[in-house]
């Protein structure tokens, strides 16, 4: 009962999206909303006319191709992802994920099978969140995570505004961005962007869930003394203190659980002069685990270090929460599809939870979900470097499509 | 045989020269080469005229006031400072000095007495650095230490230039910046800008040399992933590891010496970004001690600490020395009249070595140097909370002024 992806027709399709916005360095530059994510868009458009699918495009932009099913009672299976890009990104990121559900559908009519389920496929508007915050913005707005209006009036770093691009590119629609029909269950293929699968020799990932993460920011207010003449113990040095939480931002996550990060990404000082003691210096951590409670600690932890510091080096300090999202776990439905897929295809499937945030973090909370990884070699992401052997990006296409396949003719 | 300051007069002085660029919070906004140091410099040379000096401006700004002595073949006696101010600092740091130089010669010309040597009294151009960099670069340039044509083409923040300023503000004189005369010894009355006189409940401190130190950068290369599937042990931070180092400046001056300080008073993070693992991470080192011995050790521990942290983050790394100074240890003969003062007056003096770098540091390199300090009450200095009461203010005039009469008589 599987069906197969034409692998030739997958490596070409994939080819020739690289194309728009491709980078020298083997990479793309497709930002949310920029002329390279219009033409992108176009093309994605033709395709899904040349697949005979039926296109909506929402008031956010969002993408819909749509395929009937045999029973007007059974839900829409959806199957997508994203095909805008980091500044210099990679070309399988939220790429892959498209053109596989695209590869789905061409699949399915090139047999001629009809489904009982309907099937979608759908290209999510700013997945990245590089040009407009925050990332996943378009199934957020879809999913009801966020106001419309306020994402609409977000501007990007030289004062464009979001509503005035997406009207200027020529994908504001007249469908409200909302699920507009009833969906039965929501499947993503995307590239790992993880070392995991590559270390385990998986062939393909069966995703079980999202990690959930806390993200915050600690100011450090110390005094600005002259750095000759004023002696270490009169200091109350806002950077000393800085560094001695990072440091044990590094060391938190293996006294918590096996797949805990943390990480400073941002520091800040001032007056950040070589000759003065550092007066105020504000850092961030983040945490991320599949656990809540994992999360709840280490920032409970994180916090008990801050106060530890303050107190030795005689500084004052405050916190501000920045973002929290709790872990997801997929539909055992969805992931059991997917498992049964890579069973059915002779492929060994690992299953793993997700470290980044997927638009798939946001379709779980209006229906069913599940998600197919790929290997990234290295685990790199989010740069030209990102790489996937076509095999490997073709088992987990192949993946994707048995596993929707799967749902739709429940 | 001893002088005497008039102290009502030397307090009303200093109040008086504190009016220009004074702020609202009682400090001193007088930078170098601005329009409030040309009203500092036209009063300072008020003043000279009227206490019957003859005044010359030097090529770079320095200005000099002269007082023949009776021995045509006595060398002559320097004093003074600095009347430039931080963009914050208080109303002592260097003015305290120029202004106890003044009234040196004010009780000279009270009590009509002659000296064997002559006496000259200065304001050195630029001894902060905050506008134009370095600090203390008139008498940088004075004792030959800096090349003039290089310090003229060197521009502030705006991109203003030093020279095209000193000759807005109609400072740049004739006479050649070098020594025009033979000089037998130079006083310069400061802040202590430390807490170590204020600690010991000491009057004055009798200057014995000043620390000498070393400036650098380190910059670690990681890699910049995304920090949620990123492993731990798949990492290479580059901010991870400045922080290690940082901790470590903080603690190498405990191993080391009774006066040793370190401080990190730079970083600069890239991307700079919560989401993303820091991928080059540029921080400065800055050590200070009397010992040249203690400061090259002190400096080879920051550079084996980075290269043990590399290793164990796993990130490359580079480093670049910036400044090197080495200690300056005052001549017998200055230090001893100063001490000799104190004593002659009934303060309590205390051998004291110098924190922070000053014109000292160049004339010490032409002739015979030594200091007085003032106490700083809590050591706070560069900042409009520096303080020192009035009496304490006096003592130090006093000190100078009978030091330098002793040096002047001898």
């Amino acid at each position: 009962m599987a069906i197969e992806v034409d692998e030739t027709r997958f490596v070409e399709t994939m080819k020739e999206q690289a194309e728009i916005g491709g980078t020298d360095g083997g990479g793309l530059h497709r930002l949310a909303l920029s002329d390279e994510d219009a033409e992108i868009r176009a093309w994605f458009a033709d395709q899904v006319s040349e697949a005979g699918l039926e296109l909506t495009v929402d008031e956010f932009g969002n993408m819909f191709g749509y395929r009937e099913g045999t029973d007007p009672d059974a839900g829409t299976i959806l199957v997508g992802s994203h095909l805008d890009s980091q500044p210099y990104g990679g070309i399988y990121d939220g790429a892959m994920g498209v053109v596989a559900a695209l590869e789905l559908v061409r699949a399915l009519n090139d047999e001629g099978i009809e489904t009982r389920h309907p099937i979608e496929i759908v290209n999510w508007t700013n997945e990245e969140g590089s040009r407009f915050q925050p990332a996943m913005q378009g199934s957020g707005v879809w999913a009801g995570e966020h106001d419309i209006e306020t994402e609409y009036a977000k501007t990007d770093a030289d004062g464009e505004v979001f509503e005035e691009e997406l009207e200027r590119i020529g994908y504001k629609g007249d469908v409200p961005a909302e699920p507009q029909r009833d969906y039965d269950s929501y499947l993503e293929l995307h590239i790992e962007q993880g070392p995991y699968l590559e270390e385990n020799d998986a062939d393909v990932g069966i995703v079980t869930g999202i990690v959930g993460f806390t993200w915050g920011a600690i100011t450090f207010h110390g005094e600005a003394d002259h750095s000759g003449p004023t002696p270490m113990h009169y200091r109350s040095d806002a950077l000393v203190a800085a560094a001695d939480v990072i440091t044990q931002i590094r060391r938190i996550p293996d006294t918590l659980g096996e797949r805990t990060v943390g990480t400073t990404g941002y520091i800040d000082a001032k007056p950040n002069s070589i000759n003065i003691i550092p007066e105020e210096v504000t850092f961030t951590w983040g945490f991320r685990d599949p656990d809540e409670a994992v999360i709840e600690e280490a920032r409970a932890r994180v916090l008990a270090e801050a106060e530890a510091t303050a107190e030795r080096e005689g500084v004052n300090w405050e916190y501000e929460d920045r973002m929290w999202t709790d872990p997801v776990r997929f539909a055992d439905g969805c992931v059991d599809a997917v498992e049964l897929a890579t069973e059915e295809l002779g492929y060994d499937g690992m299953r793993i939870f997700s470290g980044a945030g997927h638009d798939a973090t946001h379709t779980h909370k209006v229906m069913d979900t599940g998600m197919v990884f790929s290997v990234s070699e290295d685990g790199k992401s989010h740069s030209e470097d990102e790489y996937t052997s076509w095999d490997d990006c073709y088992k987990a296409a192949n993946t994707l499509a048995n596993a929707a396949y799967e749902l739709a003719t429940e």
